[in-house]
């Protein structure tokens, strides 16, 4: 199965074409430029590195969210166009399970999170139990979800103190939020190093395999992202219409 | 500090730039082309996409060995050149470190190994320590050398006993030797996801900051790979050496 994959859900654009178990090419870009410039030739580049056909691709997969609201309709834009013309399936990947996959394996408490601004990440909880002597699989401690910063703390204070286990912070959130971690998180952590605490397409690729096994595909027509939440437009449109509803 | 860093030790070619703990940049292709023909593309390509001035950087990493003889030597000379150029330093980093850096912070028994023909591996056995309760940092309990794989079992069964932790099997040689691996080695282990198990410039990187910070970097011109053992071309010289002289 080939497998091409995109993670545009936060500030890096990054692509990935994954087949039989080797991941061919990824590439990320974690720049000021805004998804819009940068995706589509990144996806020109590996397509040239590769000398890839794209009708040689089985499925598309992306990370479908949560995330910044631009950067999701851009990946998953993309992800249909691709998908509609190949008339090919989309893998959504939830993008904090793939953003655990960074610590494939691990048995601490992996804690990905997403600045989702004042004060709030959008986190999951996740670890990796040994299945058998020679597997390892995801387990969700606590799906992804918006969260107060404070709360996730006291969530995973609970968790390592049942279970002993270390905390992994990665993600954006977990440096935009270091103060309040270092504050409210009594358990023993640590932070990501660079290359393992942000979105990269090689883990929403290998996701996207395990979620393809378990039958989790969807049509390119039927796909959506995942918001989590309404966006800042929507909730301001709700409020004026709301008040002009009291109005009336 | 600023560092482009650079691994074609093995089949991937890959290049990364990493900057205050952010890494701007990664791109990896797994694919038949030679390193001479795709690392210095791949080089224009990540500074085009971030516009980066390579008089910007501090240092160049490199992952200087051991992997395949002109793998090795074109990833060396082309940060020979660029630090020769710039007036940069180097930073060597042991393959077998960077690749055991994929798999930051486990505490498991973390076995990176690059086939290095007829049933031998480059390998090096690795785990991850807590120093604090908020630091980890990579431990070498042996280091990079070429070793049957039967003999590397042996080792990591006994490793596994002492301390009751879990084997990670990654690198190109975990896959050819898959066989050799599933009868020899009793330990409990699982192999690296794709996204995991190859070499990649992001670890290099990181690997390279922690160097530097313990003081081990090193001019250009000073820079060589280390190989670890003769090349072939070597060894068929030297036996026909020693046959003349064995001959005269």
């Amino acid at each position: 199965m080939k497998i091409l994959a995109i993670d545009s859900s936060g500030m890096p654009a990054s692509a990935a074409v994954l087949e039989g178990g080797v991941l061919l090419a990824e590439y990320t870009v974690n720049f000021q430029k805004t998804h819009s410039q940068t995706l589509v030739p990144m996806l020109e580049e590996i397509k040239r590195a590769l000398d890839l056909d794209l009708n040689t691709l089985d499925a598309v997969a992306v990370a479908g969210g949560p995330g910044s609201f631009t950067g999701l309709r851009i990946g998953s834009a993309t992800a249909k166009g691709i998908g509609l013309a190949l008339g090919r399936m989309l893998i959504h990947v939830p993008t904090l399970e793939a953003l655990a996959c960074n610590f494939y394996g691990s048995d601490c408490l992996i804690a990905p999170m997403m600045d989702a601004r004042r004060e709030q990440v959008f986190a999951g909880i996740y670890t990796f139990c040994a299945e058998q002597e020679t597997e390892v699989s995801l387990r969700i401690l606590m799906d992804q979800a918006p969260v107060n910063v404070t709360d996730l703390c006291t969530r995973l204070n609970r968790l390592s103190e049942e279970t002993g286990k270390r905390v992994i912070l990665l993600g954006d959130g977990a440096r935009t939020y270091e103060d309040i971690l270092e504050e409210c998180l009594k358990a023993p952590h640590f932070y990501a190093p660079a290359h393992l605490s942000q979105q990269s397409a090689g883990s929403v690729a290998v996701r996207a395999m395990e979620l393809a096994r378990m039958g989790r595909m969807e049509s390119a027509a039927r796909h959506r992202p995942e918001y989590l939440r309404v966006s800042q437009a929507e909730r301001v449109r709700a409020q004026k219409e709301g008040s002009k509803k009291n109005a009336s």
